[in-house]
């Protein structure tokens, strides 16, 4: 649809505008999309934890349609954190990430973490100038996640899968899912994480802060 | 937007029209949204055949941006199945449920599912002219889904926790989800099950059955 068009046209150039901002001032800015519940805030309460401890600066802007739950549980890790709330929109925009770090010195970051409302469709076309979008895919969804939604995570860079503490109590197949992820989107990098038993965070802390050498 | 207002009035003309057909064939129609991975088809799959081996004639339509894994999978127990793939779009319309029945004999089914495309947010305004809507939470989801997913319960008639099996294993607080599900429908009818382990799947289907009467 046209009006369609124009929005996601319109997006593209608030998100290269933010991507331009993010690289002068130095930040590596990190999107997170899923399903509702496949753990995006467990897993940024860690990272945002695990990263200061490493004395790196960091951030994060939290979007949900509504209640400003996440902002609350994820500001306990002592970092910045700001909610955005979308009333009836089922995806984060450029705009609104824009407005959100308006009065925000990003020279003062390392890290700025934005979590997406909780969808595997809507957010898939809005660029929010990150310069990586993670895909998360809970162990308790089923493994055949990328093959009904393959449009998200032909957009995202890595697929972390996580709840791996569960894997067993769901028979989770591992192999089944690394097949699927790798048939929409061949070569794509997958990672396995327990936010929970904090099984495999380190090692994606490392690689974080790795990619950062990029901006 | 005016696009939009258009496409639910139509939507509710033809859900209407929907409803009018079940009710003259005598077949019950209930539907089931979630976000993805919450259980759907194989809460589906033990229904269709409980419900069969009690000599009840069921059907199902399964909605998907991509593939016919559903009703592949679903086909399995006997009862006649029909995919609907949505492509780019995050839910189903009354229009595709109408098409996708064009050929069916209703007066030949006691109940008709039909399995929404996995998401929390776009399936909330579309009436399919079902009798009963059914959201599923499962326990991995978090109890505070119904307070950032506030709309999608408000339209669905019942909620019903899903892989109560795991309840222990993700700490589910069960008074804390019937909190959160009362605070944004007061009374909503609350179950609990498990697809896996069968827990108060008979007590389900005698409910379905009495609900039955209704049409």
């Amino acid at each position: 649809m046209e009006v369609r068009r124009n929005v996601l046209k319109q997006n593209d150039v608030l998100a290269r505008e933010l991507r331009d901002r993010f690289g002068k001032a130095g930040v590596f800015v990190v999107s997170m999309v899923s399903s509702p519940g496949a753990g995006k805030t467990a897993l940024l309460e860690k990272t945002l934890g695990l990263l200061r401890q490493r004395g790196l600066r960091v951030a994060a802007l939290v979007g949900d349609l509504a209640t400003d739950n996440d902002a609350a549980r994820l500001a306990r890790s002592g970092a910045p954190v700001r909610q955005i709330t979308t009333g009836t929109l089922c995806h984060l925009e450029a705009a609104m990430v824009g407005k959100a770090l308006e009065d925000w010195d990003l020279n003062e970051l390392d890290f700025l973490f934005i979590e997406n409302v909780g969808n595997l469709v809507c957010p898939s076309s809005y660029d929010l100038g990150e310069n990586l979008r993670i895909v998360l895919m809970s162990v308790t969804e089923g493994e055949d996640k990328p093959l009904k939604y393959p449009t998200i995570f032909n957009t995202a860079d890595v697929a972390l899968i996580t709840k791996a503490d569960l894997a067993t109590a769901v028979e989770f197949d591992e192999e089944a899912a690394a097949r699927n992820i790798e048939a929409v989107r061949p070569g794509m990098e997958i990672r396995q994480v327990s936010a929970k038993t904090g099984a495999n965070l380190e090692p994606l802390m490392d690689w974080l802060v790795g990619l950062k050498i990029l901006v």
